[in-house]
């Protein structure tokens, strides 16, 4: 317990509860778009009012880092410190924080609840408006940042920065885990892991003994085969262009793997014949705009559900029949599997530490911190799942 | 009853039950694209095996007959027999029929359901495979017409063509009404009505208290009106360029109706700042493709839904950036409302003769058949919501 009753009363703005001094430690900068991440000294400020400082322990690298690193979001804000896939552990609080205390095992939330706005508070949606991304603009509520560098202000990155060895985020912004999880695979639930398990399970609600084919076999797509096959699917069909993926997609549930490239006729036409007229469910992880049209003629005519979870490059755009769904197909999409996870995080960790889900498949490289670049070049020529930078 | 013990053995191939004559009646034949509605005598055979032979007494004059006039659907085959909702009264009936006898009073189908494939199998999907229009390509199952005129054969429309005074259908493409049911006013069930209220009560699930807006305010977007009401939905924009449609959509249950030609921004901008950030539901029933990424873009971020309800000319698109859905914009279409018709049509019937639900109302003008053309010419002008042609 934090003996409270202890802290001396100042004039300060905002009082900290436990370690009020700034934290210098290494942080990845991102000083421009498309430039090399940077192992910088950075200082970190302590945490405001209803904000937390967290030392992580391991960060994961999402496709999305690469698109925030490339320029391709709306929310890059430069020099930058991305990551966003993370685990670690409360450092210290601000004022007014009541649900954490140092020592934590805590999972920052990339896609954060503030439980007060019309969102929050509406069943149908998990994305909280007052702390959707562009409210924020890579600062924090007060907007400013807790980061410096070299004089200079950083950016966060969706709420969280995991590439930093002491991050400091909104209360909002993270959800308390089992204090006996493995901060290095549970991880992979702050992110990309939920996004695919949950497109699966929350958003399409998969059908038992139902067909279901998915694009791109990264960790989100194999997260979602997962999902496919814990909702009891007949048939799981992974497609990627990279075969090398296939042996642990089937070794998670894929029934069968398949390359376009191995065919002389469309994706849409070779899983069509497959399966007699279409999928009844279709994942898009890929995030590329041709592949999630070819996605959406894949399912079945009358009542096949695509379900897009990929995130494109900003300002592309998809170009389809409206009578494709007039005719009865439909497209979902959502973030993070639709769920609202400050709770469903907790959960799917509680899940792991019961051998229901096996998320520490997808982790196929682990690598020190400060190999984070190593870490890129995995995913961009394609050879990992999933790396997980250790602290 | 039919006295089936009377009837004598032969060696046809079809039986009749009753008046095995191939009638000779009026029609109003296009004999090519953008070619006018022709008053035609025309043959109507008798009906075969699982076929029934109905005397048409109203049929409204909906856009999709427009559509198909100006060969904008891929589904018109000329010279054809256009129009889709209708009511009559069945004349006669194939071999093996057995749910009508003559006498009946019926709205023909343009959304039959066998109820044998894999699509009238799953709940998920209103539209039935096997008798698909594609499938049928404007003739029946048996590959051949009932209709010939000046000894050319006339292709069908939506297994329906209720522009004659005497059609032929399929068994699966008929329901039985109550026989007690005025034709006039019923016969927009059999598509424009069933169309807009369905989107709005059974596609898009309106909840009490949530906030609409209904793109096109012609039969199906009043009809759409009506089902928000009906669901109730306390605020119910219209959209329309053409004010004089505002009164009528009052009356059924608009709370404001707004022409975006008043305003110098895009619609989407008006909708947004008028609702405090969009819509819960948007129904686009005009068929516009740039209307229908202005209803997308007029839903609320996180949760709104729109339906689209209008029927596009055939090869254009809509292009639109999906990361409007991966922030949690959902779009959902739907053919006759997504309802399964068979069942759904007696139903509405039955609620217009317990005056639950207003029909008539959308029944601006009444002409005879011969004046066919005089209803395109009120259709195409925005003069008329919807004109039932009476024979």
């Amino acid at each position: 317990m934090i003996p409270l009753n202890n802290i001396p009363k100042t004039s300060m703005k905002s009082i900290y509860l436990h370690d009020p001094n700034i934290i210098k430690c290494r942080a990845a900068v991102t000083w421009g778009v498309n430039k090399p991440f940077s192992i910088e000294e950075v200082e970190v400020a302590p945490p405001k009012v209803n904000e937390i400082r967290i030392k992580m322990v391991a960060t994961g690298i999402c496709r999305t880092d690469d698109h925030g690193m490339k320029g391709k979001l709306e929310n890059s804000y430069f020099p930058i410190i991305l990551g966003h896939e993370g685990a670690g552990i409360v450092e210290s609080i601000g004022e007014g924080v009541e649900r954490f205390k140092p020592g934590d095992k805590v999972i920052p939330l990339c896609l954060p609840q503030c439980g007060q706005c019309i969102c929050c508070n509406d069943p149908r949606t998990n994305i909280c408006i007052v702390a959707s991304t562009d409210n924020r603009r890579g600062l924090m509520a007060d907007g400013t940042s807790r980061y410096t560098c070299k004089g200079k202000q950083i950016y966060n990155f969706f709420h969280t920065s995991t590439f930093s060895e002491y991050i400091v985020v909104e209360e909002i912004a993270a959800t308390k885990i089992d204090n006996n999880a493995p901060l290095d695979n549970v991880s992979l639930i702050g992110c990309g892991f939920t996004t695919g398990y949950g497109a699966a399970l929350n958003t399409a609600k998969v059908h038992p003994g139902s067909t279901c084919a998915v694009f791109g076999l990264g960790c989100v797509g194999l997260a979602a085969v997962m999902g496919c096959k814990a909702a009891g699917a007949s048939r799981i069909i992974g497609v990627d262009i990279n075969k090398d993926k296939f042996d642990l997609a089937k070794e998670l549930g894929a029934t069968e793997c398949i390359n376009p490239k191995d065919y002389d006729k469309t994706i849409e036409q070779v899983l069509q014949e497959k399966t007699g007229g279409g999928l009844d469910y279709v994942f898009e992880c890929v995030g590329n705009t041709n592949t999630m049209v070819a996605a959406i003629k894949s399912s079945h005519f009358a009542f096949g559900t695509t379900v897009i979870v990929g995130v494109s490059d900003k300002n592309e755009t998809i170009t389809i029949d409206p009578m494709i769904f007039l005719t009865g197909r439909k497209m979902a999409s959502s973030i993070l599997g639709g769920l609202r996870v400050k709770d469903a995080i907790p959960k799917l960790v509680t899940a792991y530490m019961e051998k229901k889900v096996d998320v520490g498949k997808l982790v196929t490289h682990r690598l020190p911190f400060e190999e984070i670049n190593k870490g890129f070049d995995l995913l961009q020529s394609g050879k990992s799942i999933r790396t997980v930078l250790l602290f």
